[in-house]
């Protein structure tokens, strides 16, 4: 790989997801290989436990990621993996994560490094994915960085001072989950009411969008809700067409998120806010919502100086996280050690 | 002093408030000496600066601080000021503080640097009551704490990983300026909507009293509120004589504290949530309810771990606090430097 100046140390990272694995390795300057991750299926059960079939599964695309890169297992300093919860962190430990049904009690951290023979380190993907904006991406040569991940549900990392918040029982940076409303809030899917997913996410938008066809609101997207069709994405392309209802409900979207973003302002004062995730689809007029919203509600200081961005990782922030975890956290080691 | 036991590093804090400038010195094993602490009157202005003046205050409280802790300047390994925002903390200077009319632009820890010829550390006061409940008050041995400090208004510190969090812009921590309500929100004092200030501090309680009996609803706090006398103290004493508006306005109270604790555990998830503050003399029931709030709505595994607790110190913990601030930055660069 020496032609193309991949140079050490090279970190290998797992981005676990509920349908695929995907694997890179990350070399010194934090570039990945390959890119896009090297990929295989997630085995999942609702019956039974299969933590058998889950080590294979991410040996196997482990190994494709290393052939992939060019490179030797020997090459490899220490493999991160990033999964999403519930977890103990500190104890390498999926709990029981609602996504990965039949890898319940894995103790992930212990088996991959027995099995790769490599350091191992186990960290939430959300928080991987913001390390990962944080050390490769958008968050270039920050010290702190808020990150929300918009889809299905809202994710969130917090990097402060260089540091991830994990939090003292592996529940830190749950960022869809803060409270933006008490009288007459939404439930969230967690059960929790009044938490920003429930106003926020691509599931609520398209709730929020039935809702208002519901009430009788005229809508271009009436034709597609009766088949069954509405999506974030459909409802931001009326938007950007010019259609009133679309429009208000990614307005309000904004708005939603602006809050959250501002009460992370107001208790975390970081460098830079950035949202990723696939609603960022929606574009610079989504963000420039967004944006506008901060401004007018944060304290006037931070609100002039933080800046407000979309990720610029895409899905591989995953595993380049996972990756930079791991070497993070070897970093510290060898520091304290030393 | 050694027949108590005091014994090195000493470290000398300054808690500049409002009406007095607190003062004392704090041994090795976190002791104040002298508790309570020295004070004297801040001087302010509404019509000038009063630097010159600002400082020679500062240093009459040093000075009865040394005098009354039997140390001698010489003992003192340096000094840590927190004070009321706003300011510009890796500058050292303060900004435009509200309640320090005369202060403004005042490059405080330069002046007290020079003038008391010890390294100076300056803080906010909210972030500084933090650390001492952190080092030497309800969180010792912990490793990260979040405090909301119920008065007039509400103030915030984070402590994570050891770490106080202060924010990039110096904004950090500002746990009474979270939203937690976006529809028909109440407007905070800073001008904010929706802020858990808005909701909760002591000015908060007694305007919905005021609201409350405005709307005819019947208690004992009429003959009081008539007589212009209601304050938080009173409002709690009628709850606990079983007053009916004033148990309900003192559970909606704890409730909001509740859902601002909440968001702020599914961020930083620390040990320990700890409440202080003038609010906190409303005794166990008042706690009692803040904590069944939180176990209700946070996530079940830090609702079942997090401690939610009252601050220990009482007013002592802005002198303490600052001078730990000092401790650890002085510690920190020692560690750096060798």
């Amino acid at each position: 790989m020496s032609d193309q100046g991949y140079r050490p140390p090279f970190y290998l990272g797992i981005d676990l997801g509920g349908t695929s694995i995907k694997s890179g390795v990350v070399d010194g300057d934090w570039r990945p290989l390959p890119k896009p991750a090297a990929s295989v299926d997630t085995p999942t059960s609702r019956v039974k436990s299969i933590h058998d079939e889950a080590l294979d599964a991410l040996q196997r695309a482990a190994d494709h990621a290393i052939e992939a890169s060019g490179l030797a297992w020997s090459d490899i300093e220490a493999v991160g993996v990033g999964s999403p919860g519930t977890m103990d962190i500190p104890a390498g430990l999926l709990l029981e994560p609602p996504n990965l049904p039949g890898w319940e009690h894995f103790p992930i951290r212990e088996v991959v490094a027995d099995r790769l023979n490599k350091p191992t380190t186990l960290q939430n993907d959300a928080n991987a994915a913001a390390y990962a904006e944080y050390r490769a991406g958008v968050g270039r040569g920050t010290r702190s960085l808020v990150m929300f991940t918009l889809g299905t549900g809202i994710g969130g990392g917090i990097i402060e001072d260089g540091r991830i918040i994990s939090g003292r029982h592996s529940h830190g940076a749950e960022c869809g989950h803060i409270i933006i409303q008490m009288e007459d809030a939404r439930r969230c899917p967690c059960g929790g009411l009044g938490h920003l997913e429930a106003y926020a996410s691509a599931t609520a938008l398209v709730k929020r969008a039935h809702e208002a066809l519901d009430r009788g609101e005229e809508s271009a997207l009436r034709a597609r809700a009766a088949e069954r069709h509405l999506t974030a994405r459909i409802i931001d392309e009326a938007a950007e067409a010019g259609d009133a209802l679309a429009t208000r409900l990614m307005r309000e979207t904004a708005h939603y998120l602006a809050v959250g973003a501002v009460t992370l302002i107001h208790t975390i004062d970081p460098d830079i806010v950035v949202f990723g995730g696939g609603m960022t689809a929606a574009g610079p007029s989504f963000l420039d919502a967004i944006r506008a919203g901060i401004r007018a509600m944060a304290f006037p200081v931070p609100a002039a100086r933080v800046r407000v961005e979309y990720a610029e990782l895409g899905p591989d922030a995953g595993f380049i996280g996972a990756a930079g975890c791991a070497r993070q956290e070897r970093e510290a080691t060898i520091t304290v050690g030393g």
